[in-house]
């Protein structure tokens, strides 16, 4: 898409409508703003509109109905069944998509007002902030990030194909999947984990404030996103409560684990176990915007014997140009000597281990 | 303290041991180096005592043992009892501290020992990093945190006044408490945060990787201290064993809570209830290097009703040069207006509500 108004063809769609102008429906207004789709605002809260158009989402002036080619609902989960009925009524044309967090509830509801859906297909966006509101919308927002589509029974190709497009135009990346299967997996890597936080955050009411003054960075980020919106939160919740709560039956058994493993100290194997269990458990989150978590090599460099030589050897790591992301001393224990170990991408291990060997260290094989 | 050899005389020592170059022990040698003491450098591995010493931690040398005044033990927590001991006996003058993230069970265990504790005093500094070992070490590592200082019944005042004149080399705030009460509090706002981390990590191993594909940044920060070192926290788990278990049962009783709540959902107040009290926890937690947590002040701008006149609003903000902490859209039904909230702290209020009314918008009083 390199210029807005060749890629009308492309794109398949030059008018659309968003519903609902948060931080998640502005933004998406400003990214088809910025492929030359003519966007429309719609909100129950005129002013929210209006901060979205003047972000650059689009405009307030109501679209001429028949025109309209797609329409995208980010409104609250409670609301999301009859604003897409309503707009499949409205818009006799368009394809209609929601943006919401859980989807099979909404699915079944639709069903159950035999609303003619082979025009709407669900969708997810695995994108937020703890800003909400239109005031933070920008287009880039969905940059690499992972977007789920969830076709069902009745969905034509046209609107697959129609969400997939809308997804593309926000360079986010499109992941098919059924939509009880979202909803299992928002369960476990989003709804649990809220859960988890609000449940450690609202233990802290129970603590003196002499004792929070000790507070790390580790509290802060274990209790962080449980400072969320708490309405939006019971919507999202509720509307997935049935995946939730079988998380939290297993949680529930895996805490009393834990309990047994800590009881069972000092030097049980079982308390080592959990703890080498979590460690195993954050290795599999993927990295940030859904790439493979990153292993990294580490070469190895033996620490000379001279105490001011080791101050050479860090400069000359420093020099080398290459980017260390950890740095660990290994004792070996044969030779009696210290090794720096040095941990690196795979594609620098090699221009790390010739630099610091041109510079006359000792590198490991 | 502003020029080193003039310091000797208020500091009251001159001559140190660190036991145990990580990242503490060698960052307290730092911090002690650059305040003009006379710092010696103790490892079972010296290869990380020259680490450290290479980043200017001290001296890898042996100091003469009846002129030290001061011994920092900074090794693993199964170990401190035993060092401790070693230290009082090999160090005939000095103040002996240890910094250990649990204090009450090696005091008990120095009482078993019936060693002299005259000269021993624990402490606590609520610092660290998910790196760990000497080469990150740093001299300003403890600048503005929090420093435990736990005093005993037989401590003599000059080794808590020693003790607090280290803290304070290190910049750091002391703050005494009972050892009993110290690991109440570590237990709260540390040890039960990791184990809620490792539990959620743990959860994970269950996770088909497709699911984890859809994880966000709130999945990372609920788990991030889940990924340090087992070894250590097996350790430091382990000796505050009691303390932990309480809070351990508390959590699992506030569980049960959680899981009631969302299995009466949809819209029951309880899972409100739950929500609201995570937030309210979360605001308890003290800002960050033990600050008191900071509350906003709203400045409150009337959007105006053309929408061109809006964009004016935000350039109008940027301009006054007032740090704007979250900005966020209040609808006023009775007069049907929009009204933009910026939140700033308080000693901005005055100036940002001054160049606003100055720019020709509508503050609210």
């Amino acid at each position: 898409m390199t210029e807005g108004s060749d890629s009308f063809g492309d794109i398949g769609f030059s008018v659309a409508v968003v519903i609902g102008t948060g931080l998640i429906g502005a933004s998406v207004g400003c990214a088809l703003t910025k492929a030359g789709v003519q966007v429309h605002l719609r909100d129950r809260t005129l002013s929210h509109a209006r901060v979205a158009e003047s972000r650059g989402a689009g405009t307030v002036a109501a679209p001429e109905a028949a025109a309209v080619d797609l329409v995208v609902v980010a409104v609250p989960p409670l609301a999301l069944a009859g604003v897409i009925e309503d707009a499949l009524a409205t818009y006799p044309r368009a394809v209609v998509t929601d943006v919401g967090s859980v989807k099979s509830g909404v699915l079944d509801e639709l069903h159950g007002r035999r609303a003619d859906l082979t025009r709407y297909v669900g969708s997810h966006p695995m994108a937020g902030s703890h800003h909400h509101g239109p005031t933070m919308a920008r287009g880039d927002l969905f940059e690499d990030r992972t977007w789920v589509v969830t076709p069902h029974q009745d969905s034509s190709e046209r609107a697959v194909a129609t969400v997939h497009q809308l997804v593309t135009i926000c360079h986010a990346n499109p992941e098919e999947m059924e939509s009880t299967d979202h909803d299992a997996a928002v369960a476990r890597v989003s709804h649990l984990p809220h859960l988890v936080a609000v449940l450690m955050a609202g233990h802290l009411t129970t603590v003196p404030q002499s004792h929070l003054s000790l507070a790390g960075p580790g509290l802060r980020d274990v209790t962080r996103v449980a400072a969320s919106d708490p309405l939006l939160w019971e919507q999202i919740l509720s509307a997935n409560a049935t995946a939730v709560l079988a998380e939290l039956y297993v949680i529930s058994e895996e805490l009393d684990g834990v309990i047994s493993a800590v009881g069972s100290a000092p030097l049980q194997p079982g308390l080592r176990h959990q703890l080498e269990r979590g460690v195993e458990g954050t290795r599999r989150i993927p990295g940030k915007h859904g790439a493979a978590p990153v292993s990294y090599i580490q070469v190895v460099v033996e620490i000379p014997d001279a105490p001011g030589a080791l101050a050479r050897l860090f400069a000359d790591v420093a020099d080398a140009g290459v980017n260390i992301e950890d740095v660990s001393i290994e004792h070996d224990p044969v030779r009696e000597v210290g090794n720096l170990a040095l941990s690196v991408t795979p594609d620098q291990e090699d221009s790390l281990s010739v630099a610091m060997r041109a510079r006359g260290w000792d590198v490991q094989p």
